[in-house]
């Protein structure tokens, strides 16, 4: 029965990692009818959460959050019993414990804090609790004028085990308690108490019989990252477009001087695309021109040429050095600088030449190039990662990362990671967080839901997501709540981009400003960390290469665009006044409250999100229609606001500063897109002053 | 990160059997950054199901029945997969295995039959697919125009490796699809569509390259018992209650005069309270009065006299002969014995004296006696399974139960499974069945929910559950859909008792004859298996001990009884009919196909159930109310039935033998809790002749 396949399990102790070789064992064995564990375990521990896959993989946090754990712990018939969570930081052998507290029907619950990032490991142990269950009885005994001098007898025994166990007056302590129990005829009213309070129940809990204590079987571990993991707003630019005068190739130099203009607009992510020496066999030419020739610029994801590969820098943009100082003077902006890692070379690249055992060769002897039949990708060599230098590859790649943090990069936008082995990354994202835990990746899988939960699974810090595609009320409800209310929030971050140089939606190629505007605002306010790629985007670029396609026209990918960043219509002082309320408002930076309010317009969406003390309560109302004005009635969750149905309270519109009182949970809204299509309302319970209260009333 | 939480799974590999003394793994230990697994295993499975706890414990089947997994299966990139089920029987060292279906979304599917009772044993394995993925991609080449010469000798070189793999005529064939693909300057169209095909295909999955296939980490395991366990209708009496005579002590040669009458109601199963010798010390009387005296008969769970223990006959009954006798007849009638196992001792078992240190002590010396403070319980001595001397209690309830085995019992009913260390079913259920896969465990664990189904997990075949005190519509609705259409199904078999000779419901004492039919019929047709304790209950005895209580007055655990079993108003005729209905018809006979239907009247409950292929579908409608006529409107789900929504049909009401033409899903019904609280139809879609349409019209 289960016992046998508990034997199996051990043969193949984790999931999909047995050797390939080694078949699942052979039944047939003698089987021993000896118990394999004590028969004196009573207590059972199970259905703990948060636990991924059987304990496979870690759940994520950020540092100074707390994980709360929840299990089952029961035993045979009506004894008392006690749990702990134990729980330590990865660089401690100590563990530390704290006590489950009953909830309701079997559930326990305790937490532990977060004080240092890296990973922590925490664990589950219970057992009977004798003096916890001798105390309940004996209260029934002496309530019903039952107490019998044995019974009294039974506890001073258990108090005399426990004093045998502790030391010093805590040993007294228990010894004298034990000793008044046995005072012939009676203990006292007043001893019988203190045998039967709290004080006493707590000291006999330190020192219990933990002989037979259950430890659930699995361990299990959170990674915890820096603040940043949860909360980011991202900036994509081509520094090759940054030139001030147009034509010019730019240069990191060309960055730094747009550094306060991203700044202003409140990022603290500035993402590069791949920022090393570009092919020039098959380079694309502009609109991605097969034949580009040598005057293209080509793409900056045709990574390799004789300037060098994955570790160098395109000679165009500048030097290491010049790359190190764009590093530090963002830094002082309060931006950190995102390399793309693009494990894909060009049939320049060194590692063609040096390594030829990592590509796939046809039976031709040539290498063989991308390929999604019939479409043809002449210009890039997938890496081959089943070849059988498969660890030297691994060990090389392993470095390119580590040059990049060693250059004092510390985020990471992963391309396509879901074309490569998925055990590389794990054991990549392991590797390069074990030295260096303040490293964070965000990974561009743009594919089928599981693959995306894999990755997340497997370390990705931060993921990109269907965001762009996901326009309607029911689709964006659907899926946040999956997000936000599933499991997969515990491994899952989403990181909402409304554009990137790969996807121009339908959507803002025909919505106009309002679109921009609209969904600039839902993806800075449906996730804590959102990304836009820009100027392309404040700038309200629209042009596809043709109808039904989502790539741009003129795409930065092929070619160098000068944008009139001065532009007046630009959204940049837009995107500056939402990216300030997102600062300004810890309810923001942080998914897990994320909630739909009903509101009978399909046209107007309308969440909250707040912390967990209500002390910040943000109410955002987005019109999803660009060319109408919409207008309806809100049902608030008042509850989830933190508010009385009876209660005044006012809504401050972060974008507009316009203040309205509101009272009770039917609320009437008027959105029109040509002004601004949405509203990011603080809700405040406590008005200010009286005048606000009389002002708006 | 998660190579590190691995790394501590190794350390604590199943759920709470961790040694106690061993601390969680300490941490700090030098990390390698040498991958652990081969990084060409690039499939990934998970989310496979059924799965119970990760493996932990198996799930439950009958034999004939057929387990269908699903798991999600992928892999990075674009290449196809295939995967395979492997399945056992445990006597079998060889794999069988069955491919993988692609389902939709990365799931795929497979099913394996279960031909023999015991375990079976299931895993999975996947693999990238590259032959397939070849024919996949050269498809689109052709449509495109674009095969090249080198695309074809890929395709080659792929049918030589399987063919190196291959023998006979398997391999001949591979190679002549190779020679054929490398032909200058081409291969004929019709060699290539070979080549392309799905015979070709099948040819290479057989000899496809496994060498980095991922095996799914987890072993997983079904108990396939015989068709009782699911399907079984159950008596209970008193034996010493079935002397024809009144006053005097019934035997196992009158219970054999009693088999004709049990049989005739349709029943398969009896079950009898435990048989052993009663103890004296402390026997109860009448109604449970602790001051019983010599003249009582005692109750029959107060285990052990001199005259022996749980291996012994209490010698009123009759001797072991008569009681092999019982069995045998039994069984002509198509009854099998179903004995109690109530491991618990009366103060005069010969245990007591010969196994001192199976029970606990009190610091008097004396034995610790049964409590609920402040209740008392003296005439009972509960075992110590926290005894240092459980390996050899283990061991001696292994021989009681092995004991009745060899007797020719095959069905335990188990009393209070949870006041008896879980460990231990798990081990004794283990044992048992290892030799003996026939037996079957019914679990009597009236107590919190996770217990029950903890209790299930660890093998007990079947389960009491909540029945008795879900009365309403919403209250049967939830419970059934809980046990039906959640993962507890997959180890959860209950069984549906209306009243035990400890449950007599407020319900039945106040319903009436009506409440008596109505709830057989609930217990009969929702439960594939259940069960009355009679006569009591066709009787219907509704006498309890006081108001408030659910003890029956006069209650047989305390005193002989005798049943005018031959009274005109005996339910026996209406039992027959029912079980006559369950036996007739294969969807009552389990549990999955429960579906419930609307009905616009809160007293009426509709519900069906149907075989997989709909060949035999049954339709209940029960009157909740016993004292009012109901009638509503029934909204049906006609898919669920296998209906077309203009299709007429016929119901067929076994109980009464009425015949109605519906058509349709709304449907009018009447019923009359007087004549029949109860509609068990038949429903046939397909009427018998032309006769019935038009008599029915």
């Amino acid at each position: 029965m289960a016992r046998q396949s508990k034997d199996l399990k051990q043969r193949a102790p984790s999931h999909d990692r047995t050797k390939a070789d080694q078949p699942p064992g052979g039944g047939g064995e003698t089987r021993a009818s000896r118990p394999d564990q004590d028969g004196r375990q009573r207590v059972v521990i199970e259905g703990v959460k948060p636990e991924i896959d059987g304990g496979r993989f870690p759940i994520k946090r950020v540092v100074g959050e707390t994980v709360v754990v929840e299990a089952d712990l029961f035993a045979d018939g009506h004894d008392a019993l006690s749990g702990v969570l134990l729980y330590r930081h990865d660089s401690s052998r100590e563990w530390q414990e704290t006590r489950f507290q009953f909830v309701t029907n079997d559930r326990w619950r305790a937490s532990f804090p977060l004080n240092r990032i890296g990973v922590y490991h925490y664990a589950i142990r219970a057992w009977i609790d004798r003096f916890g269950s001798w105390q309940r009885d004996m209260k029934k005994r002496v309530a019903a004028d039952q107490v019998s001098s044995i019974d009294l007898l039974v506890g001073a025994r258990l108090l005399d085990e426990s004093a045998s166990r502790a030391q010093g007056t805590d040993a007294d302590r228990l010894r004298r308690v034990a000793e008044q129990l046995r005072k012939e005829p009676r203990p006292s009213a007043e001893q019988l108490a203190a045998a039967l309070g709290e004080e006493i129940g707590r000291l006999m809990a330190i020192y219990a019989d933990r002989r037979f204590a259950t430890t659930y079987g699995k361990e299990l571990s959170v990674t915890v990252d820096r603040e940043r993991a949860r909360f980011s707003a991202w900036y994509e630019l081509f520094p090759r477009s940054c030139a001030p005068e147009p034509g010019r190739h730019g240069t990191f130099t060309d960055c730094e001087s747009r550094l306060p203009y991203i700044a202003d607009m409140g990022f603290d992510v500035l993402y590069l695309p791949p920022i090393h020496p570009i092919g020039r066999t098959f380079r694309k030419g502009k609109n991605n021109d097969p034949n580009g020739g040598p005057d293209s610029v080509g793409s900056p994801w045709a990574i390799g040429s004789h300037e060098g590969g994955h570790k160098a820098i395109h000679p165009e943009l500048g030097t290491i050095e010049d790359f190190r100082r764009l590093i530090r003077k963002a830094g002082d902006y309060g931006l950190e600088v995102a390399l793309d890692l693009a494990f894909q070379c060009s049939p320049d690249h060194p590692y063609v030449k040096d390594h030829p055992e990592w590509f796939k060769k046809r039976p031709d002897g040539t290498i063989q190039y991308a390929e999604n039949p019939p479409k043809k990708y002449q210009d890039i060599y997938p890496i081959d990662f089943e070849t059988e230098q498969w660890e030297t590859l691994w060990a090389e790649l392993k470095r390119v990362v580590v040059y990049w943090v060693e250059q004092g990069v510390r985020i990471f936008r992963v391309d396509n990671p879901h074309t490569k082995a998925f055990c590389f990354w794990e054991w990549l994202i392991g590797e390069v967080k074990r030295d260096h835990p303040d490293v964070l990746f965000l990974s561009e899988a743009f594919t089928r839901p599981k693959v995306m939960y894999r990755l997340a699974k497997l370390g990705f810090t931060q993921s990109y997501t269907y965001f762009a595609w996901r326009t309607s009320k029911a689709e964006l409800t659907e899926y946040l709540t999956e997000l936000t209310r599933t499991e997969v929030r515990e491994y899952f971050r989403p990181n909402f981009w409304p554009n990137t140089p790969d996807i121009l939606t339908e959507q803002l190629q025909h919505g106009g400003r309002a679109t921009f505007m609209s969904r600039l605002v839902l993806a800075a306010t449906l996730g804590a960390s959102y990304g836009i790629y820009g100027p392309a985007y404040e700038l309200c670029e629209h042009r596809a290469i043709r109808p039904g396609s989502e790539e741009y026209l003129d795409s930065e990918k092929y070619e160098i665009r000068h944008w009139p960043i001065d532009r007046p219509d630009s959204l940049r002082e837009f995107i500056g006044l939402v990216n300030r309320a997102r600062r300004g408002n810890p309810a923001l930076q942080c998914d897990d409250s994320l909630h739909f309010h009903r509101v009978d317009n399909e046209y107007l969406i309308v969440y909250s999100k707040h912390t967990e003390d209500r002390s910040n309560v943000i109410l955002v109302v987005v019109n999803l229609s660009p060319h109408h004005v919409h207008a309806g009635w809100i049902d608030l969750d008042l509850d989830v606001l933190g508010l009385k149905p009876d209660q005044p309270f006012q809504v401050h519109d972060l974008l507009t500063n316009a203040y309205y009182l509101w009272a009770g949970s039917r609320n009437y809204v008027v959105v029109d897109p040509q002004s601004a299509p949405a509203q990011v309302f603080a809700v405040r319970s406590r008005l200010r002053t009286e005048q606000d209260f009389d002002y708006y009333l």
